[in-house]
Parts: C-alpha cells; sequence; structure tokens
C-alpha cells in the first residue's frame, strides 16, 4: 500500500464547497487502497487578514504571539476537513504542528525544521486513518508555535513526506504545473512534464512562485518526488525530481522574468578591498536585500559598482548609497526603476557550450540592450529596460526551442 | 508580592479597541506592584460562528474536531493581547491550553479539567511576565486539545488560580456582580457584596447566568475567592466567598426565576416500585433533561407523577410520556409550556425557621397559585404560572427584606 501526502494550497480550501471537492478527492486517492497524509493551507485570505488586525494594533508586532495567531488559520481547515472526511464516514484525525512533532527552531515568522518524528502520523496510517496535518507551523523545543513563512505549507509537506518515507508527495496549487514561461506573458509557454530540482531552485528564486524554495531544498535533499498539480481538473502537473529521471533532454527547462528589480550604480568609486563591504554594509544593516552585485574594473585605480534590489527598497537604498558615495568619494550615484531580469535556466547547460551567446544573440538581434549580467552553474540572467520584458522572454523562448516541446 | 488572576469574557475582549481597554487594565493592575495571570474567553460570537461553519458541513460534527476548531477561538484573543501588552512594552507572553499544562479528560467539547501544572506559568510568573492563558481549553493525556464547555473560561480561570495559589481571582463579565434578583424584572434588585460559594451553585444552576458552575465548585473546593465584576467601570463587584466571611447575615440572599420550563404530569400511573424509572428512564436515553420530580400519594394504589423539562425539550419529553403512559396505563398525561420556576435562595435558611411559610404566604398574598415545590437545604423553588414571574419576584424581594439592604 502506498503512502501518499497530498498538500492543498490556501485556494483548494478557500470556502466550505472546496473543503467537500478537496475531501472528495482524497477520499477517492483513499478508496483506491493508498495511505493518505493530507497537509493544509489556511483558507485563502485568512492569513493575510490575521497579519493585517495584528497590524492595527502595532506596526511591528511581536514575532512569537504573531505565530500564535497565524497559526489559528490552518487550524481551522484541517479541524474543518477531518469534520467533512468523518461525516463522509472516513476516519480521520487533524493534527497541529506540535501534535505531528514538527520540531522546527525558534526563529518565529520564518522557523526552519529540525526534525520530524511523525510517530503519531505512523500510528495513525497503522490504523487506516486519514492524517490532517496542518500546514505552516511547527513547534520549537519549549512547545512554542512557530511558523515558517509564505508558503511554508509546501515545505510541511515535502519534510513531512520525507520522515514518512512517502511514496509521492502532491502539490495542489493555482497553478496546474510547471510552465516554460509564464503563460500570461508568452502563449507559447508549456507545461513541463519534469523539472530538475536545482532548475525548479533557480525558477522559484527568480519569482516563478509555484512552490516554495525551502520545499524544494527539502525535496532534493532527502530525494521526495513532488508532484505539483491543480486541484481543480484531473490532468498530469510537474514532476520535481532528480537529474537522472529527467527524460526531456532540454538545454534550458524555462524562460522567467522578474520585473520586481531596481538598480543603483555608483560610478569610480575607489577600486581598493573593502569598497564592496563599505558600499553594502548599511543596505545590509537597514535590512534591504540586494540581489545581484557587479563591479567593474575601469579606468586606473577607480571602478563603478552595480547593485539591485527589490523596487520596494529602492528609495530607502538610493538614499543610504548616495551618502555613502559621498563618504567615498564617488563621482556620482545614480538609480533606475525600470528595469526587469530576464533569465534562462537549464540543467542540460552544464553540458552544452554557448548557450549565453545565443541569449545574448538573441537579445541583440531584438535590439534590446543588456544592462547587467550574472550567471550560476545553470543559469544566465541579464538585466533589460523592463519595457522590453514580455518581447524577450518571448524571443527567448522560441530560441531555445520550447515552443515545441 | 500579590498573584492576582484576571479572567475576561468575549464581551470585555470583543474588539481590538476593547482589547486595549483591557491591556491598559492589566497593566494597571501589574504597575501597582502585582503579578497578574490573565485567562481570556474567545471574542464574542466567535464561538458561536465557529460551531455554526461546522454544523453547515454536518448536523454532529465530530467532537475532537469540533474542539481543534473552537480553540482557535481564545487562541485568537490570547495572541492579540500579547502583542497589545507588548506594544506598550510590558513583557507579556501567551499559553495555549496545553501550553499552560491544563490536563482534562478526553471528554470532548465538555471536557472535565483532572490537573494544571502550572509550571510555566510560574516561571514566567518569577521572571515578572505577564501570562495570557486561553481560557475554555485544555489538552489531553493524548496532547489533543480539548473543551469545557460553556462558560468553561470561568473554570479555567478558578483551577489556574488554585493551582498557583494565586490571591485572588477576578471574573470580568457582562454583569457587574451578583444581584438579590435579576435587575431587568425587578428594579429594587441589589448588588450583593458578598454570596457564598453553595448559594452561587444554586443561584448558577437556577440560571442566573453569572459563573459556570464548575468554576465555583473550583472555587469552593480549593478556597478560591472569586470577585465577579465588570470591566467597563472600576467598582467594586460581589465576592463569592466561605460561609464564615459572609458579612451580611441574609437569611435569604436572592430570588431567582428561570422561565425556561414545561411540565408534564401523569395521572393516576400504578404506585410501585420502578414506577418513576419505567417513566424517567426513556426521556433520559433520548438525551432530554429532567429537572423536577415530584410523585404525591393519591387515591389507593395510584399516584402522580410530575417532572418538568427545558421548554425546548418539552414536545419530545410530551410524546415519550404519552407513549410510556399507555404502557402502564396512566389515566391521562398532560403538560403545560406556560410556568416558571421561582426560588429563594440562601444559606441563612439552615439556621432560620419559617422561610418556606414565608415564601408560600407571600406568594398566596398576591394569588399566585403553587403548582410544584422542590428544597434543598438553601433553597425554595416554587412552580407558578409563567405570566406571575415579575410579580412574584418582586414580592419575595420585598418579602424577605432585600430592598434596602
Amino acid at each position: 500500500m502506498a503512502v501518499i501526502v497530498q498538500k492543498y494550497g490556501g485556494t483548494s480550501v478557500g470556502s466550505l464547497e472546496r473543503i467537500q471537492n478537496v475531501a472528495r478527492r482524497i477520499a477517492k486517492t483513499f478508496d483506491q487502497g493508498n495511505n493518505v497524509v493530507v497537509i493544509l493551507s489556511a483558507m485563502s485570505g485568512v492569513t493575510d487578514n490575521l497579519i493585517h488586525m495584528a497590524e492595527k494594533i502595532t506596526e511591528f508586532p511581536d514575532k512569537r504571539e504573531l505565530d500564535v495567531l497565524l497559526a489559528t488559520g490552518e487550524q481551522t481547515t484541517v479541524a474543518l476537513m477531518a469534520i467533512t472526511l468523518k461525516s463522509m464516514g472516513y476516519k480521520a484525525v487533524s493534527l497541529l504542528g506540535y501534535q505531528a512533532e514538527i520540531l522546527t527552531d525558534s526563529k518565529s515568522t520564518k522557523a526552519r525544521i529540525l526534525d520530524i518524528k511523525a510517530t503519531r502520523i505512523m500510528e495513525l496510517i497503522k490504523e487506516k486513518t486519514i492524517v490532517i496535518v496542518a500546514g505552516f507551523q511547527g513547534a520549537d523545543e519549549k512547545g512554542d508555535i512557530t511558523t515558517l513563512g509564505r508558503g511554508g505549507s509546501d515545505t510541511s509537506a515535502v519534510a513531512v513526506a520525507a520522515a514518512i518515507k512517502a511514496d509521492s508527495c502532491e502539490i495542489y496549487t493555482d497553478v496546474d504545473g510547471v510552465y516554460t514561461a509564464d503563460p500570461n506573458i508568452c502563449k507559447r509557454a508549456r507545461k513541463l512534464k519534469y523539472v530538475n530540482y536545482e532548475e525548479m531552485l533557480e525558477m522559484a528564486s527568480l519569482g516563478a512562485k509555484v512552490l516554495q524554495i525551502r520545499s524544494v531544498e527539502f525535496g532534493m535533499k532527502y530525494n521526495v518526488p513532488i508532484h505539483v498539480r491543480t486541484s481543480f481538473n484531473e490532468e498530469e502537473g510537474t514532476m520535481v525530481v532528480n537529474d537522472d529521471v529527467n527524460m526531456e533532454q532540454l538545454v534550458v527547462s524555462g524562460v522567467t522574468h522578474n520585473k520586481n528589480q531596481a538598480r543603483i550604480t555608483l560610478r569610480k568609486v575607489p577600486d581598493r578591498p573593502g569598497i564592496a563591504s563599505k558600499i553594502l554594509s548599511p543596505i545590509a544593516e537597514a535590512g534591504l536585500i540586494v540581489d545581484m552585485i557587479i563591479q567593474n574594473t575601469r579606468q586606473g585605480n577607480m571602478t563603478d559598482l552595480t547593485f539591485t534590489v527589490e523596487k520596494k527598497d529602492y528609495k530607502p537604498a538610493l538614499e543610504i548609497a548616495k551618502k555613502t558615495g559621498k563618504e567615498i568619494n564617488a563621482e556620482e550615484v545614480v538609480g533606475d526603476e525600470n528595469i526587469a531580469k530576464v533569465s534562462v535556466v537549464g540543467v542540460g547547460m552544464r553540458s552544452h557550450y554557448g548557450v549565453a551567446a545565443k541569449m545574448f544573440e538573441t537579445l541583440a538581434a531584438e535590439n534590446i540592450n543588456i544592462l547587467l549580467i550574472s550567471t550560476s552553474e545553470i543559469r544566465i540572467s541579464c538585466i533589460i529596460d523592463e519595457k522590453y520584458t514580455e518581447l524577450a522572454v518571448q524571443a527567448l523562448h522560441t530560441a531555445f526551442g520550447l515552443d515545441n516541446i
């Protein structure tokens, strides 16, 4: 008998009616002779409402207590789901984070899972009971409730699947799989049958909001195959798996884009050790997250340093950079909010030359100027003028042969 | 330094604004040099909404899961209160039932407290931290969430006060104390400064919804003085205490009434052993609660048996009684929905004769017919025609000298 973990997101459990739909899907999987462990998110909108309520009291609500508050969202859905399944005649039991023994560190609102004992889950499985686990939440050593950050239910699901050595982990989400590009801006985007863990990580960190990054890391670490699909139909979605299972032999698996970018450049700063740190430390201390950092050697002992931040951090980051610029006698500090990042991702790059050249040629053929470049082993990213984003994605999608896979 | 337990009901924490008011009251008590442990209910209406949601799924929601669902109500208020107090600069920590080690039996939706370890509460008190405990909830040996039934937060408060040997237990509720009668129907009703545990028990079981009965039992058992008061002003309320502290030397402390009554009589049934059980067992098996039972010997070997039930149980109870009546050849089975119970309560009765006589005389003087009588050591109850309820309460209030205490 297979053990199947299913995770349903907030939209899938967004109303009593949808909870009943999901219950039927769970029951069907159980009736087919499987053991089923279900991980649920809060009903869509609930977590945001709770955060909003806390922020009405104070701008910075205490994080330990915020987690106690937020945990009620998933507690509600698991109870309602267990009530629904029991009313349908199935054996079902809800477990909260601490009851499922999801042990985390004590970093409230962004805790990390340290261990899952899952003794109770295993006992219930043996009794042929459907187990409904509250996603997004765990408990630290003291028994204090913690939450795992945005999208944390994905991580709960993959971690539980790893702990109980599940045969598969199905993540039911708003989208029906992982696409070669965002279908909203690239009509020829195709759903991938398989995607590699590392590719998925690059895609997730580039803004393709299908899976939480840490859930993919967990999947990779414990080799849990993750099936990303939708609860609104019966179609197969995308399997996130190991390298060697990837059947499609693509050089590039996807083209991603991220418009939430802004760029700041300090021109002609002294090129000496520690200068990057001098510029970037005050930014980090202000809690602003820097994405790309590029430093070019220029005339003599002077250099230009450019970095990118999220659009919302642009103004405070620019202000800090201007202050630092004065201190280190930079010639000028300039910025640009109208940029976007376009990337090609694929494990196939490792064994194929010329991917970067092809990317640059493709963009050049469309008269798109490349402002910055950064690369990883399986990714090449270019910063371009924001208005060319759609054109760039479409051109790259065709150039890398993704239109007809 | 005194340790003070304060319990705030659903109305007191019914909005963010009210939570902030209560937070100021807690802070004030703390600033006066006290250790404070707070027990909170869910925001008013929340528990009913959650029950309603579960009942939309199924008429009889699974009770274990219903408790998981309901527990979110108190979890929300304790988190919001801790966030509020911390934003005001106070050290505060919320604890859920299992975190406060409130161990109960496993009877979901009406669990009983078996033990409170309160080690964590005591540790936090030592660190001068305000402890905010979720009322109404506990956990059984397996760690499953349980709830204590309607008004359970009162019991949580008194039980925690007993466990940590608190100097006082303040119950903040909708009313500002315990009255000699319901002020809505008796304008001369006076607030009692003191009331005895036993009197409070009788009053609570007669429908004066000030405190949950079990909370008073706990108070009596562990000798916890309970101060019933309101959070909407600074006035002293009523102290629920031991016999010997009662300063007011009243024979009767209060006149209560309960209109939620109906009466069923089986006329001329054979007066033989087991007849009452034959009549009442089917009623109990149907889950209907019988209040008063009266059996009078009548002509020869025949008797009349009368019992009362809540109005909502009248019709099913009457149907069952008619069926039993046929089986045992009762002459007839009649019922009456338009009745009320009026009672006088007071520990002073124990040492004073003539209380019953005075009650009957008073009602007679108003031409109120007594349909049934029942008594306990400190209570005399009469069933009368419902329309005379107000008149009876007012007359008894005056007759027993409660108008000018």
